[in-house]
């Protein structure tokens, strides 16, 4: 009775239209995977043809073959399949790099549909006996002037968040003066007791001295954390700036694609908080092995998450039973196509505390009809044979 | 009088059956970037149909936009201006992961184009007054006996080589005890002069032990170097075997997908010698950020190369002008595919040596007839449009 992988099924949506915004919900790759009458459903992380072209594509050499010569056939009948599976991905996809954010998806829907089969919450199957509550925060845009961030940190309160994350637009890129003005508008808009985080985006490449002289600021305003300062494997860079900051803590990883990465920013980069993308480090699996990393170092771990609540709920399960690793990113904003893919929500309690779902898998409902207005009609051919084509509800 | 890319073609080509083998050569997109008049030449490692998709796939989000974007329509007057176009496809397809292999086939071509336009050989372009001959070593598997072994190390010494490297097989997968035969059948094959070099291919993931009872061994046969025991991005379990070590040294570094890559595997790993595959790394321009950090941290660099002679020539020119730096890996046995893609090969010369071409850019030439048998029509349509098709050549 042992299932075995029979199709691996791609959904690609997306808004009608794609802005230059920094934000993530705008499209999605959903994954079904079906393993005889069995059902699991994930998510991948980011650029949906390239990660569709990763499980099809023709194998290059032994080790640069499709995530698909790993992953279909194979048996589920346990967690430990789940990292066999991961573990020959890893081998025969070393050479193909857009690798893991393919199998990120497939891994969750694997999950999934273990947990729905022995009807048991992921968290509880990765070992957890609770799962503790979180505090959202919600993360937006600092506003072009500061004024327009005041307002946007205050619809945010308004809406229960405790805690704000600001980021990207034009903070880190102008005058160090301009950004402090921003900085004081967050710290006014969350108020004396609001949990502030600042997401500088990669802005500075390398340049210490430039992240540097934001540091009074950030700690001036008590921000918990400035995010991303540098390049994901600017690892000296990172070190360099904890080291300058007394109470401010360096937060990153969602760049990492592999658990080795996200350690590695911890050991060498120093970072305070590890923010791993289930979507994209390789799955829940791969991410509660940061997550077990991080309570060894003292370092508190985030979910990165941007889309759905599906990718919410697979985000939040690999440190769900980890009570003193508080906070998660929440969608706050996102797009209507992130809304829509689930029937379920992860909605904040009255003390707007975010639960991480009790029900069997994921806990959550795709809900594909939903989806369907945004399904997006992608055919592969190579040599004139098809060698990836949406599913049949795409096409009308 | 400043050209424009006008446009990017990708060929993706394939020998009629891919096997197993950890043999890179047995496919290859080749790219052809063409501005005005003018045409150059490069080619990307690893999974052609991925790597065309990065380049054609709908944007995700304002740093998740394929690298079409970053290219198409930019002005390449001269060196900055490559520097310039990585920098842009870095930052606005940060999120995109195969990026850094579709870019790395456009870069070198815009050096091949710039060189071409310069009537510069690129290494001239790079800064080097003088480019240096480099010691080819024929990378071949171990034997499935110490017999083929001994066999195979000898038809490379009768061409000439003058150094060899065992690596793949049955290495490292089985007892210490066989590997040590095949040591030792490999040093017997070289000579008592021969440089012999061994490549782990990833074997024993972060095990350290594993790779540390075969370091003895690899020390009697007086193997130059131990390479890729671990994952790429392992670096504590590169610095363990590293310190375990006297006359070996550990080699690394083709996995790297940014120049921060390499660096963290000098800094973190202690490598002795840093191989870059200038097809993945980002093209010619990062691979040379790479030789200049050997250089100041005293460790030496390699190219790694598998394929053509067309990626040979790239990845010679990045340490061309480094006297010191002269070993270099030659596609020995590669699939009749790479002979065939370029007219000009880099022919060891009688003393063994390979020279990097002083004629200008890359100082090779394609052969599209001779690649034609080998193309592959590839077709990708999203919502009915068709966002490739392969170049006109490849249909009948």
């Amino acid at each position: 009775m042992m299932p075995r992988i029979d199709a691996v099924d791609f959904f690609y949506a997306s808004m009608p239209e794609i802005t230059d915004e920094a934000d993530g919900s705008q499209d999605a790759l959903l994954v079904r995977v079906v393993a005889g009458d069995h059902v699991g459903w994930g998510e991948c992380e980011a650029s949906p043809l390239t990660s569709i072209a990763a499980f099809v594509a023709p194998a290059s050499h032994g080790v640069c073959q499709p995530v698909s010569a790993s992953v279909l056939g194979e048996h589920v009948d346990g967690q430990a399949d789940i990292a066999r599976i991961a573990a020959l991905v890893a081998r025969n996809s070393m050479d193909l790099l857009q690798a893991p954010h393919t199998f990120s998806g497939i891994e969750m829907a694997l999950w999934d549909l273990l947990g729905r089969i022995r009807e048991e919450p992921v968290w509880r199957l990765l070992g957890y006996t609770a799962a503790h509550a979180k505090t959202p925060y919600a993360s937006m845009l600092f506003g072009r002037t500061p004024d327009e961030t005041i307002a946007q940190g205050r619809s945010a309160l308004e809406r229960g968040f405790r805690a704000v994350k600001f980021g990207w637009g034009a903070f880190g890129a102008g005058t160090v003066a301009a950004d402090i003005d921003h900085l004081h508008a967050a710290r006014e808009a969350v108020g004396p007791d609001g949990i502030l985080l600042v997401d500088a985006g990669q802005i500075w490449g390398e340049d210490v001295d430039a992240a540097a002289a934001r540091v009074d600021a950030l700690q001036d305003v008590r921000a918990t954390w400035l995010e991303e300062p540098f390049h994901a494997e600017a690892y000296a860079a990172h070190a360099q700036l904890a080291s300058l900051a007394a109470t401010l803590r360096i937060a990153g990883g969602e760049g990492a694609h592999n658990v080795r990465m996200a350690r590695n920013l911890i050991d060498y980069g120093g970072v305070g908080f590890v923010q791993v993308d289930t979507g994209r480090i390789g799955g829940i699996g791969a991410a509660k092995r940061v997550a077990d990393y991080a309570e060894l170092r003292d370092v508190t771990y985030v979910n990165h998450t941007f889309t759905s609540h599906l990718a919410l709920s697979a985000s939040l399960q690999p440190y769900a039973g980890l009570a003193d690793h508080r906070i998660c990113e929440y969608p706050a904003h996102p797009k209507r196509l992130a809304e829509d893919i689930t029937r379920t929500h992860l909605v904040p309690d009255q003390d707007g505390l975010v639960h991480v779902p009790d029900a069997p898998g994921l806990g959550v409902d795709v809900d594909l009809a939903a989806v369907h207005p945004y399904l997006r009609d992608v055919e592969i051919t190579v040599d004139g044979d098809t060698v990836f084509v949406s599913p049949e509800m795409v096409r009308p």
